[in-house]
């Protein structure tokens, strides 16, 4: 499984992707899932991806292709704006579709793929899009947060890095290291760009005192006392 | 979205189901998705259904059928164990499969079924299946648990409610009236079986204190003070 997650906020986006890929659990490999395109002070965007991992990977080739080839087509450099750079990456996958999904589906595997692409480009405001396997597309609007708009970065990185430890707990296949991304308003730039392994000492606290507190918050919680008034319906 | 869950413990077992079905989240009704089959002292059952309801229902009719008709054929009250009652149960779902996919599949709807079986039958032990859409099933063992064996039923209640007002407060198609259902080991008839709704109190109670106890957990969780470091990698 793959786990993404990203929030758009007005100081900037926090993106965060777990690594590991497998085809059944007893063959897991790891492989980073996000993708970093930037022109410091002109454009910057970050591509996470879930799914087929030969068809997100070949998706990633095609769109770097597209940008050195300099021959005039579109990419995600000449692209001017982020609704663009959604459109362009879900045309791409639409013809790794092409090329693809036929000979997957005569092997009874899903053509399946989702992405997250968020990012600034120039004057315009920070954008996230959640891009299917169909090529087409949604934006997060300010009418359905899960999180205030105005969270700090710094806050949001500790919301992130506890889902996606809760997402460890429960699923094998989750796994670090992670790819911790983050950009700043109006920056046209990473702000941080930092893997979090093992070792690292806050995820490690994280994950020690948010199971801590959430055993501590259980356990102050009474108990229902009603159970034994037998059958009530 | 159905959300089901259930834990097989030492003292006994505990079921707890939402009812909301939906055909689009314009159109919400409420079924009940616990259904029991008991003769209190010889034999429990609980089967707990997620999916299309058209199959789940109709699944439920044709196990209920069989036990009335008496005509010698298996049924859920003639099933020597748990076992043989979830071979059963996973027959008949591909009875129905034998009428319906084809037909369904006809207007791109798929075959979806999952079934939570649990129960008491004699003096065996007191067992859990999970059944799949295709009829076969897993059992759970004390190899593969979640939540310790010695769990007091209360304590469990508690924790399988907290399960579901998370669920809740992320899926809006997931919601009250909630079925909570209880045996207790040996008992062979059920001990509580109570309906959950927006009123009943405890529940209230669990949904401010959880989220008030998360989100004072994770306040007291210091920021991440390293991201300001520049890009690491």
């Amino acid at each position: 499984m793959t786990y993404c997650v990203s929030m758009l906020l007005d100081a900037g986006m926090v993106f965060l992707s777990d690594s590991r890929t497998n085809a059944g659990v007893d063959h897991i490999n790891t492989f980073r899932k996000t993708s970093i395109f930037q022109r410091p002070g002109e454009r910057v965007l970050v591509l996470m991806s879930s799914g087929n991992l030969a068809i997100t990977q070949q998706l990633v080739s095609m769109l770097r292709e597209a940008m050195a080839a300099q021959d005039g087509r579109e990419n995600l450099w000449s692209v001017p704006n982020m609704f663009e750079a959604a459109r362009h990456v879900g045309e791409m996958l639409r013809e790794v579709h092409r090329r693809d999904a036929e000979a997957l589906k005569n092997f009874g595997i899903d053509f399946t793929a989702a992405l997250i692409l968020g990012g600034q480009i120039g004057t315009e405001q920070p954008r996230l899009f959640h891009i299917y396997a169909a090529g087409n597309f949604i934006e997060a609007t300010p009418d359905t947060p899960v999180v205030k708009r105005y969270t700090s970065l710094d806050e949001a990185a500790k919301l992130a890095l506890i889902s996606m430890d809760s997402t460890i707990r429960s699923n094998l296949s989750v796994g670090v290291p992670l790819d911790l991304t983050i950009l700043k308003t109006n920056e046209l730039k990473i702000a941080s760009h930092i893997s979090i392994d093992a070792k690292n000492e806050y995820f490690a606290m994280i994950r020690n005192r948010w199971s801590e507190a959430l055993g501590h918050a259980f356990d102050e919680l009474p108990n229902p006392d009603w159970l034994d008034s037998g059958e009530q319906s």
